[in-house]
């Protein structure tokens, strides 16, 4: 059997910590067992608290693409226009369901190493009066950038636009507010920093949006697709559409507790001060960061490009095989373009960061790649002067 | 914070064994790291071993329902003549999708006490040369029985049907073979008799059904509905179009394992004479046992006729707050009328069956039911003189 | 590989419960951490809690029988006489150890199914003035009885001896408390009633037991046997003689917690009433007690004289081959005589109980012994109608 | 609450795998449960293979002071003579147990940082003809060094000196062989290279230490300290003399296993290359090494001299409560003169090793200390150009 790697710090999903590991290993519970009902409601307060929303969250028991589908078959009618930004592959597959389900798609796209301009989504808003809801990915974990959401909300909100956030690897790395930033639908994840167990989807749904949910033609219900469902069964009945994932359940209600343990804003000031130092050591090494320009990278993970002569597989195989650490490539489009380097949840610590930065020096090292041993280390090192322990 | 219960006999999720508990608890993988992709692969291998089967198997990363909408939005093109037969409330639930992805439904219903007769079958295949598809479920776990699919399923094989096989709780409760029962898609799930956590949803796929997805005029992909997009991506490249739940497959492959080192054979037969044991005891008591005949008792849980004078709250709300055992009542039609005793998995052993029966024993006596204490549970183990441990 | 057992009903060391596995499988800190001082500082507090006591207590990081003979060797000096109250096992052997330490025993001995009287002590430390040690087994849980050791430990107190309890299996069964019942040194385990892990023991000392140890003419230091280092150490620097058994103090701090959740008169009345039903089980089975009357019967665990015709072999053999429950036999002198049903932790509750009975007369029958099944589970069933859950 | 370190790399104990946390927390079984008496008995023929030894193998529960305490009782009767070699804080202690139990001590010392010559073992050996025990600490894990082991054993072995070796450090970093390097009786413990649970002790017994235990005018029996009880009851009755730690033989049979299927070799030649790279990074960082001389540093981990005006507290304390790292320091005499780098167990990795490095220099560079962040990483991460994995 292949051996297991002795860290996975890549894009996500993540590394559970010791405590999450141990709250998800619960006894599974009847799911109409009256403990479990009063977890799976604590759960739910508790992603509000996350989601600092007094917004309606679901819990949808599919990974966050359930979740995106979900939502986009819920919400559009077939002709409805769409303002699709595209900063990345995420946002660019994200088209892939408004044509599905019917929706026009107009598009703002940047190259993949940049982010979207507030000023040109309201210039397009104003040109076109006619668009009925705005999809845009927060952070773009395939390009570890991220979009000026709360800009962007705004704008759309002003305009009466209905806005879809996937904030999945977003949630958590930076301090979120939905009715602030005029969010409709923010839908995230625990599998990244959060640091909980992928396969759930949480959506924090505005009344705008269930609004429209229930105003289209032929509202989706009856679905494994279905939002309106768990509006219709667990919020108003505490009846449940059909059974829940209970333990992932625990591992989500463990690591909300957690993240509120901590505090949300020192959670996204941990994030943010660890990538910053990556940054700083990636630098020091001398490759190029794949964002093009510091206040638009990723919180979550940070892109390198990969340096000529060095191949994706060759980088990452020899760190995963040799020295134990398994790190993200590049995704999609961007494949054999990029590595990544992860920083979420428990990860997002001095520890596991200046470890990675070290083994990605001694890997280059070993593939013949002019390196000087410790100097990305000791930028990292230097950027961390600020860090303060949760 | 409500008190956990002892244990949980319920008709489904189980509880888990411990050592399941602990192989879910493995650290979290990337989905891309080759020790996951190995374990991901053994998982399918081992799928299809308890199913008896070299169709393909496919992991869907949601509970079965999810599964059941997705091969009827597979399979279906509007105004296909697709048979249900219908002996329970999930047999009858499962027109909703049939009208939902445009089939036409000819239903062959019983009480919910009996099962369908496979001579009506094939009498009403015969009637309806235009029959396309045929839709049964296994084990109906809200009435307690099952349907005879072995000769259901191959009466629709002469005619050419399709057949799509509910088996959630069927699979390891009794010995199946989707190639020798004619069977295209047979769905299980993990939360049943294998003891594993509910989040998943297993398919064994016959070429016939693929042919008939792939041949449908819009064949649906690009969507968590899409049973195509797992061939495209992991059967022919060992891809996932989505992350996958990687604790749930942790706890799949794990009671996976288990179940092929007892043996399918062994864990039926266990199944069986634990369910045949529990009908004595129930019957020793003065009780009526829900089912019409005892051929069509489900070895996973058995249904029993609640007493008059006996409400479902007062009956499983002692047993669970006074006495730490959680069951399931009747579900959806059938609530209030009967109350199920759980024994799949681990509970289908003689230790959880009787301490079960002798605490409803004491539970309806509590209640002022006038009982025998001891009369149902003698009987029980009076049945028990065949049991054969693993 | 050997089977496991489904279920462990044994005179301990017992099943530990769910969350106790989870707690004691938190990451081995290292022993001088602060997080493990704090721990191990609040596991002494509850260990005071547990035992009712303002005393020292002190944690021994070996099983029970250390902390006998540590207490042993730290007390006596060569010619000290000891009264050493026998009515068992563990009683007899306690001999050992003073010989071994240079006593002189006195011994007051009962047949092994009854207790000792509380006014034959009276008596005979009036007789022996110079008698300077009593010592006596609370729980003798070889012989599923228990000594009236409030009674003795007063009158031991009012005659100035200094008194050293095995209240092994006794804590957490009966309501304790060292002040006032007059004992000098009470040593308990974590392994028995508290369901906790076996490996370390509690000692609740005594200013006067202090003392003792103190002014004997070469105390007992610098040892594993000494429990004075431990008051040189922990009690005076919180600095640990030697690194102490992490995980099972991780396991001993989450038993003492769940025991003052449950509260320990709850706690008591619990193993109290279900030990008396499994001796109306017992007897309606027609089997006999081994404790000779009701009093004096072991709130932790019953035994039952093996009837005729039956060996220990053949009956706990095949319970626990074929039907998965392992319970304890006759020990020492005791072996072949009588077996055990344990009922301690969270054995101590009726569902174990049922189901233990309940195939205790399946086995019985499958041996050819006469028994009409389900009688026995019905008398303690009917016996259970007090029970009230935790 | 004070909160947990991310990582402990202490002196020991250690943290332990994911997997030896899972194994550990199986559930209990009674001890003389058959797959209990199987699995203990692997233990004992796991540990032999990872002794290397065909000698017998006594488990001692409690931690290695125990076996110490109970080898020097078990073979000295007062007036033997004892060579015992100091170069360390734990040697020096042994002499305690001479002296208690009644032997004279010949002592040949060194200062702390350096290790025992062989030729003056031998000199001494020759001058004192009546030595009949020599006392070795192979692993001397407060001051980091190891002593030649092999060498001075078999000088003992040829003067008919039985010798007993302290290995509980050493064990795994080392490759060791009791018959090979004329050891009588070494004493290793899983908390250390081999990554398990404190509170234990492993024993290599070589017949001439059985026998010279057996041979004693009153040999040790009847008491927590006697070695032969073992030899009595479990090596010969398959009988325990007391209640055995079963959650910690359950993590000692697992940490066994993975060392095996690791291989002794590998595991010492991983814990060479990682304690010389971390030698390399301590070095480069301007810090001086504790041990005298590259070939007498420890595998296990590495001492180094406190830098002036930096106290042990304020780094230690800094690298935990701010950076999350839990490292040891100087222990007894030696408290203030040193901190030690922990690197056995999972913590033999290139990842723990740069974190800690790395941690180390940002802690001293806080404190004032003049360093250039990133050199010892850079030095470690040169030094480990040999690496290889498992």
């Amino acid at each position: 059997m292949t051996r297991w790697p002795e860290w996975t710090l890549a894009g996500g999903p993540v590394q559970m910590s010791a405590q999450t590991l141990r709250d998800q290993s619960r006894p599974v519970l009847y799911h109409y067992d009256p403990a479990f009902l009063e977890l799976y409601e604590r759960t739910c307060d508790l992603s509000k608290q996350v989601f600092r929303t007094d917004y309606d969250v679901v819990l949808m028991h599919g990974e966050a693409i359930l979740a995106l589908e979900a939502a986009t078959a819920s919400l559009l009618t077939p002709g409805d226009k769409v303002l699709n930004l595209v900063s990345g592959v995420f946002g660019k597959w994200f088209e892939l369901f408004i044509d599905k389900y019917g929706g026009e798609t107009v598009e703002i796209a940047v190259p993949y190493n940049e982010a979207i301009d507030p000023d040109i989504v309201r210039k397009t808003l104003e040109e076109h009066g006619d668009i009925k809801f705005l999809s845009v990915v927060h952070s773009e974990t395939p390009s570890a950038t991220i979009n000026p959401v709360e800009a962007i909300g705004k704008i759309a909100h002003e305009h009466g636009v209905v806005t879809l956030v996937d904030t999945v690897s977003g949630l958590g790395g930076e301090v979120l507010s939905p009715e602030d930033w005029g969010i409709d639908i923010a839908i995230a994840g625990p599998q990244k920093c959060l640091g909980g167990p992928p396969g759930l989807s949480m959506l924090a749904i505005s009344p705008k949006a269930w609004d429209t949910m229930e105003k289209k033609p032929s509202p989706v219900r009856g679905s494994f697709l279905s939002i309106l469902d768990w509006k219709d069964t667990w919020i108003e009945k505490k009846k449940f559409p059909y059974t829940p994932s209970v333990s992932l359940i625990y591992g989500l209600e463990s690591v909300l507790r957690q993240a509120l343990e901590e505090g949300i804003e020192r959670m996204a000031a941990r994030h943010a001060l660890i990538a910053q130092a990556c940054r700083r050591g990636v630098e020091a090494m001398g490759l190029r960061l794949w964002a093009a320009s510091e206040s638009i990278a990723a919180p979550c993970v940070t892109g390198v490009v990969l340096p000529e002569g060095v191949t994706d597989g060759d980088l990452r195989g020899r760190l995963r095989d040799h020295y134990g650490i398994m790190i993200s490539g590049g995704y999609g489009e961007l494949e054999g373009q990029l590595f990544r380097l992860g920083h979420m949840g428990i990860a997002a610590h001095p520890g596991y960061l200046i470890a990675q930065l070290g083994l990605v020096e001694r890997t280059l090292s070993d593939l013949g790649h002019p390196i000087e041993l410790g100097r990305g280390v000791g930028a990292a090192l230097s950027a961390l002067s600020d860090w303060e322990p949760a």
